[in-house]
Parts: C-alpha cells; structure tokens; sequence
C-alpha cells in the first residue's frame, strides 16, 4: 500500500457527489420540497390521491427483495415515490380526516426538521449533541412544572444535574410507558441487604427476596394496549396487568381497583403499579385521578398516569382541571407528536422525583461516563435523534397563551359536535366528549324509539339484534366514507348499551378533534355524507328498520 | 351553545397563520433553510463554533423552566437557536472528526426528511401509513437478502405476510437489541401444556415451569452496554449477561464461552442466547460469528449478532466475508443510522425465521386488528414516523455498487490510517483495523524502546507506571484537540498489553472513518496535531521521557 494519497475513481467521484453538491433548484427533489414548503396542504391534496387503492395493488410496487446494483438518479427515485408512496399514504393532516391522533403541523416545523437532520446529533451523549443536552432538559423541566409546579429552587436544583432527572425523553408513548414502569418496578424490588437488586439479579431473585408471589399493575380496562406489552416485557406477565371495569362514563371504577387490589394482598401478589387514563384511547374519558393518587397511597405503590393523548391539556388554564390530581403521579406519560403540533416520534416520561430515575441508570465505562450529564445513563433507548428541538420550538413559538387557543378551541369543537349530533334525529352519541375526542352512531330515529322500548321490556336478546345490525351498517358507512376518500372518521368498539346495565360491544364511529383547521362546515358535512353512505345499497339499513317495525 | 358557525377571534387568526401561511421566502428560517439546502457543510462550518464552550455557560441558555406564555416570532426564535443552540452543537458531519459513528449525510436525506415530517405518517398501523407498511416490509426483506440471501419464493412468502415478519424497524440498534432477546427469551420461555408462557404469565412462572434456576446471555467482555440494559428490562437481570473474555485480537474467546456456558448447565442455569459482536464499540473487531452459531446449536440456544455498527459492511462484496456466520445468526441488529448514511433514528432487528416474532405479538382489539398487516403487532415501540423511507432511498439512489465503494473506501482508509501510524515514529497502533475502527496512541520513539524492555525485563510495575503517565498524555491530547475544534477523535480504555499478558486497561484514541469526505491529507494533519499538542505544557511527557531514560 502507497504511502501518498491515492486518485478517486470516476465512479468514486461521481458517488461523492451526493455528499458534496447539492440537489439543483430546479431537480425534480427540489421541485417537490419548494411545494412542500410554499403550501403543504396543497401538495398533499394533490399528491396524496383521494380514492382509495387497494392494499394488495399497493404491495405491488414494493416487491423487489434485492438491494438493486445500480445506483438510481435521485430525480428518478423522487419520481418514484411521488406514484408509488406519497399518492398512496394517508393525509394524517387534512382537516376532514378527523379519525387519527395526528393533526395539521406549523409550517414552522417543516425547516426545523431539516435543520435537525442536517446537524444529525445524537442525543445519547453529550459528545456528539452537546448543547441539544440541555435543551433537552430544559423540555424535560418545562414539562415537569406543568404537571407538578414545582418552586424556582427546584428546577434550580435539578434540571440539569448530573445525578438526577426530570425525565426522559422517548420515540413514543409505549416507551415512555415502559421506561416509567421498569423504574417502578427496580425502585419497588431495589437493593437491600445481601439482595443486589433486581437491576443486577433479576425478577426470580426479587420476588424470592422480597417474599412475594408475583406482581401485578392495576388499570382501567381502557388502558392502553402498551401496558400489557411492558409487562410482558419486564418479565410480569399480560396476565398481571389487571384490568378494572369502568363506570358508565368509561372512568376507571376505583372501589372495584381497590377491591381487587385487597384480593391481590390476601394472594401475596403485590401491587406494583396503579395506572390512570388521562385520555382513553376510545374515548378520551379521564380517569379519577385523585382518587387513584389517593389509592395508591393506600397501597404504597407507585401511580403512573398515561396521559400520551391528552396531557396536552394541562396548557390550557382553562381545562387543565379536568386532569386533576395528576399532580400528584409518580410518573406521567405525554406525547408531544400528539395534541402538541409536533411530528411523529416526540414521547416523554416525567418523572415527580428527581432521584427516581436511578433505579434504572446504568453506565457504559468510557462511554457513558459516571458522574457526566450524558442522557443516555438514564434512557431505555441509546442512539436517538434531536427531536427535542421540535417541541422545543412548539413551546416558544406557540406558547402557553396559543396553547391555550389551540387546546379551547379542539375542546369547544368536539362539544359542538357533540350538539351537532344530540340535534340530529338519526344519530345517537355514544360518549360525551371529555377533551376533544367522542363516540357516536348511526341510528335512523325509529330504530332509536324501538330500542328504547326494548330496553324498557327488557328484552336483551333483540337489543343484541339491534346492536349486531348497527355494528355492520356503522362499519359499512366508515370503511365507504374512507374509500370515498372526502372524509375519514375511525371506529372503535365499545359498550352503547352501559346505561342499560348490559355489556355488548358495539362498533361506533370515532372522532378526534385536534386539527385546527377542521371547521364547523366540515363537523356538518361529515354528518351529511354519513347520512347518504347509510342510505346507500347495503343489507343493513333495511334489516335494522324491519326490526323496529316488528 | 349556538349551532351556528362562530367567527374566530383576532389571536386565533393570528395562530392559526402559523398552520396555514408557509414561512416567507426571504424569512429567518428560510434564509437558514437555502444554506443548508445550498451548502450544508458550508453551513455547519460557519455555524458551529471551532472552539468548545463549557457545559456550564451553555447550560445558562437553557434555565427557563416555565413555558413562556406569550407565542414568539418564528424569525425570533430562529435567531435564537442559531446562536444558543446551533452554535454549541457537535459538527457530526466534519470530514476531520473521524471519532464518532456519524458521517456526512447525502444531501437527498434532506428534502426527503422534510416529506416525511410533511407526511407525519404513524407506521403503528396502516390506517395511518397505508403505503409506508408495505415499503418498510420491503427495506426489512432487503436487509433480510443482505444476511441471508434466500430464493425468490421465500420473500414472495413472507415479506408481505399478514402473519410473518422478517424484522422489526427501531428507533435505534438497543431497541433492536431488546426486541431480539425479548422474542428469543418469549420463545424459550413458551406456552407449554398448562403453562400459557412468560409472554401471559411472566418470568417466575415461566422458569419454574421449565424448571431453570435463572437464565443467562453469554457475550464478550466487548459487548455494547445496551444488553445489560436488555437483561434488566427483561427481568433476567445484569449479573446474568455473562462477560466473556476476548482473546488478544479482542474477538470473544469461543472455547471459555463453551466453558462457562457449561458451567451454567451445571448450575441449572439456562443459557438463553448467546450474542456475537460484528464490529465492537471500542474496537470495531468481529466475533468468530460461525463459531458462535455452531457453539448455539449445541447449546440450543439463540444465536443473536449485534452487527448496529458493523452490520453495513455486508453491502462490501469485497469485505462482507469478514461477518462470515452471520447468515446462521437467529436474528441480527443492523442500524442504518451508522455506516449506511441515514440520519440519527433508523435501527432495524432482523429475525431469520418470519415466525419469530410470533413470540411478541400482542393485539389490541379494534386498534390492531388480528390478521391484518399493522407493523404495530410485532415492535416494540407503538407510535413511530416513516423513517424506512430514508432506508429505501439509500439503497435505491446509492444501490450495491455505490455501498461497495463507499464501504470498501472506509475499510481501506482505515488501513491506510493504521499504515501511516506504523510509519511515524512517535505512534503506537493498539488495535489493527479490521472495519473501519482503529485505535492507537502516542508514544515517543524513545519511551516505545524503554517500554519494550520493561516487558522483556518483566518488570510489571514499571510497566504500569508507563500505561498510566501514557493515560494521562492520551487524555491531555484528545481533550485539546477537541477543544481547538479542528479535528476530533474520540478515546476509550482498552489493554494494549495484552500480547504481554497482562491486563492493564489504558486510554488510546479511537478513530472511526466511515466519513467519504475524510481524505488522506486530513488523516496526516490529525497526526501532526497531535504530535504538535503532545509538546504543549503537560505534566506527562516529561515524566515519560525521565522514566524511559531511567
């Protein structure tokens, strides 16, 4: 091997070139990001097309298993997936898709991001983000005050120390979740005496130490599905997540937790966690917060809230009571990709104690060096990316007082909705909206009368035949609205007949109202085109008025 | 209520501009969006600060901890960040910082991250990615081909399978290290007669239902700290990720893993998995990886590699013989964001069998609905953004050829790095270049021949005495270094005495060339800073020079 430097190749340079010379303004890439830039919606109404194409068809263009040999120009791959990926992904934005937890984001995001990925840090340590760091923990703090308002002297104190966090930063919420679960399950089975903890000396030794039987989190049966995957995970088992019935207004019934919690003691099953729903997924009910914290104390467990949705409303001085007693969690999940206005990928645990998180630190000798600020001592991921920019912005740039709007706003929208549907004869509300999220169905007016009287004869088995028929005439109105492709409303599955002291689960249309830009026309409209799609051919609609008639 | 549309006030309208009115051409943020967009690296030159500011001052930018109530201008705050933030962030991307894993990035990645936070999809299930899920089955069946190379009907089978998947897209390569050894230890751990597996009913009676005492992971002493975070997680505990030692090439040492996993036998002890290493932390060497699958099979045992850094050295048909066995791996952990020039965010798990997975799946009624293709069913993290298309464009635009001489180019840098080491007098090569990761250190000609002597004398403390004023001499050197902001390499600990055989864990340098910017010239400049730097006033030369000539 020659000592002096050697000459590139033609291929060499040629392929060092997308390293080095920029995309040309007028290449077909920069074409598309100037769209994007200069009127997003706009290019995504025209980009992303509105009929639905089967998944099948879509699979298609994606079968190549093999790396391909040749490089491919960059103008033709844009071309590409302008047809084959853009046209058939999903306008998570657009005002009249009101089905999803996503929203239309500031404009301002867009360069940010770029920004971002330019700089390319990585947030596990300080050497390669350095002053994203702080930053991070400035987030980190701001959340923190607004769950728990703690003094001056506290963020003072804490928020960018070495030793201590106020949090961690996360992809999402699951991992928020399961990174605030495995410190309460560390903290609980900790160090003691000879016992190294079950950090060092796992689950088996922990119980054994400790002299119980198993572990068990207690949480509404509206709970997120992440909490069964952390307790797989941790080693606890799906079947130790105990999931508690709801009230009729889908909150968590906490005399049923605390009665199950009793059962556990006598069976020597510990309960490690108790979880609060700050926002179901279904229906956007909050759970007694307060109560729970009370419970918890009792148990001497930990309290986690999964507030992923609807922690966000904590920036509204105006609603921020509905969360009441969050204040007193041991643990809080929020998504900020969520109800915040920030891209996909920005979840964060906030943790009440500052020392908390130790239960879970760890230290990579010379990578991780004890006693630095680095991260990633107290993160259940290891390389990630400097999302914390983006809801950093959000703060500054939206602020409390445009928070305050947003969040009004969504919360106004969703209970004009809700009159909206309460004023039409041929929809029924399932469940009252809380925040922005709601329930509700499709019922032509005589079929609600003929319910109503088969609720009052007590006869189950038709109300059942009801509610089977509207299951399939719901079903049939969404997945026809979806392919129509104007508007999007999702369903769920969830129990309409509470009041009545049944449970049949019954599909019902899902709306989540966070977009800013969906407006009151739209809300009517949507309900315009229902009421036309359930008049359409299908085989439910005239069964469903057969029945009232019988 | 009014049931009528209510007219937005003043400062909504005012927020509601920052959803709907793109960023002005000539706007703070777009004027910084054209640089980066013209001139990346010219960017990053002219904003990042050479020289290192302290944490400390940094950090006073950062103590804010109430989110400020009133919205800040959008210009404002850009101005802000460029100076606060920015200014203090790490040149990840500089050809002449060959310290860090990162590298500069394709300029394409740019505009094509800004699509995706355009589209802000959620590849949690299709209903919010649609075309997305199909494309990242297909990045994970690429990857997939790269390490096992199976025929046509094999990936007609199963790339696209509702029921099967090949892999798991991750935030990063511990998420993909979790995700493989939770599957591998819900697999060993499964459902079993009246047992319903550890996945249902947890670890402790998982193992008394197999009648194992504790479970255990075998790995080299080299193995990335993310596994003992994984054992914590997963409950098995860190004292049971067994450290093996290496050999003085530090590769594990194959014949005391078998050892000690028989010793484990003997305790009743299961070994669960055992973990090879493709391209170590601190050295970059390869684990005998076809050893480590034969030493599984008679452990019958999984067989993971952890190749997050290593693993894009099989896009080299020149070099991909170097990961030898990693096509008999159960499952492999590759992250794009290292040697493939995709941004931060981009880890992937691969599993050889599509039916591994089936170990995690996990439903959430009416979220992911059973039996369709929902990626969500099968991570580990539940919402994420749409970062395999950043995948997909890499292995399109760069294809095979342009990784082979992108991959073949760091290999051979890096011999030409340890070339040039070995030919100037004042350096030690510590670990020869088997990727693209070299370590080596300073050492005066005249103290090298002084050290080679105390070896042969065999005179260990003298030995020990050298190491650590040679310790003190490396971190003096890379610190300052660091701090004139010119170039950066990165030091850890590692025994550069074991071919004495003594174990001493030094300070040396730690140089990664993955960067195609990284020329020839900037390696012999990096070299002369430091001989340079090592005159400054310190402490360590003098006393050095004084013990060789003692």
């Amino acid at each position: 091997m020659s000592m002096t430097p050697r000459r590139a190749t033609a291929s060499e340079e040629a392929l060092l070139r997308i390293f080095t010379v920029p995309e040309a303004p007028d290449s077909t890439l920069s074409v598309i990001e100037k769209n994007i830039s200069q009127n997003l919606m706009g290019f995504l109404q025209e980009s992303v097309v509105a009929v639905e194409k089967p998944l099948s068809e879509i699979e298609l263009d994606f079968q190549q298993h093999q790396i391909p040999s040749a490089p491919q120009f960059v103008s033709d791959y844009a071309d590409e997936m302008m047809k084959t990926l853009v046209a058939h992904s999903v306008h998570t934005s657009s005002p009249s898709f009101i089905g999803h937890m996503t929203s239309a984001l500031p404009y301002f995001v867009l360069p940010l991001s770029k920004m971002m990925v330019g700089l390319n840090q990585n947030l596990v340590k300080i050497e390669t983000s350095k002053a994203f760091t702080p930053l991070e923990r400035q987030v980190l703090g701001m959340m923190h005050h607004l769950i728990y308002s703690e003094d001056d002297k506290f963020y003072k104190n804490w928020m960018h120390s070495a030793n201590y966090s106020l949090g961690a930063f996360c992809s999402g919420g699951t991992i928020a979740n399961i990174t605030a679960l495995w410190t309460a399950r560390n903290q609980l089975l900790k160090a003691d005496g000879d016992f190294k903890g079950v950090s060092a000396q796992g689950l088996m030794k922990g119980l054994r130490h400790y002299g119980y039987d198993d572990l068990a989190i207690l949480v509404s049966e509206r709970g997120h599905y992440s909490l069964a995957k952390t307790a797989d995970l941790l080693g606890i088992g799906r079947d130790n997540i105990i999931q508690v019935p709801t009230s009729s207004d889908n909150k968590v019934d906490v005399d049923k937790m605390r009665a199950m919690a009793k059962q556990l003691d006598l069976d020597n099953i510990k309960v490690m966690a108790i979880v609060g729903v700050a926002g179901t997924t279904e229906t956007g009910n909050i759970d007694p917060l307060d109560e729970l914290a009370t419970l918890a104390v009792e148990l001497n467990c930990h309290f986690h809230v999964d507030a992923a949705w609807g922690g966000a409303s904590l920036l509204s001085n105006k609603y921020r009571h509905l969360l009441k007693g969050i204040e007193r969690a041991d643990s809080v999940t929020i998504d900020a990709h969520k109800q915040m206005y920030v891209p996909m990928g920005a979840g964060m645990v906030i943790f009440k104690d500052p020392a908390f998180a130790n239960a879970i630190k760890h230290h990579a000798e010379y990578i991780l060096r004890k006693g630095s600020k680095d991260l990633g001592s107290q993160t259940l991921e290891g390389s990630r990316p400097g999302m914390a920019m983006l809801v950093h912005a959000c703060l500054q740039i939206i602020g409390r007082d445009g928070y305050e709007i947003l969040i009004n706003n969504s919360l106004e929208k969703a209970r004009y909705f809700a009159e909206l549907i309460h004023g039409q004869d041929d929809f029924q509300l399932v469940s009252e909206p809380e925040l922005c999220l709601l329930t509700y169905r499709y019922v032509p007016k005589s079929v609600q009368e003929a319910m109503q009287e088969t609720r009052e004869s007590g006869n189950t088995e038709k109300l059942i035949e009801f509610n089977s028929l509207l299951d399939g005439l719901t079903k049939f109105v969404q997945k026809r609205q979806r392919e129509q492709g104007t508007s999007f409303v999702s369903r769920t599955r969830i129990n309409p007949e509470s009041r009545a002291s049944l449970n049949i689960q019954s599909v019902v249309f899902r709306v989540v109202l966070a977009n800013p830009l969906t407006t009151r026309e739209i809300l009517q409209q949507v309900l315009a085109e229902q009421i036309e799609i359930a008049q359409q051919d299908n085989e439910f609609l005239p069964q469903l008025l057969a029945l009232a008639s019988n």
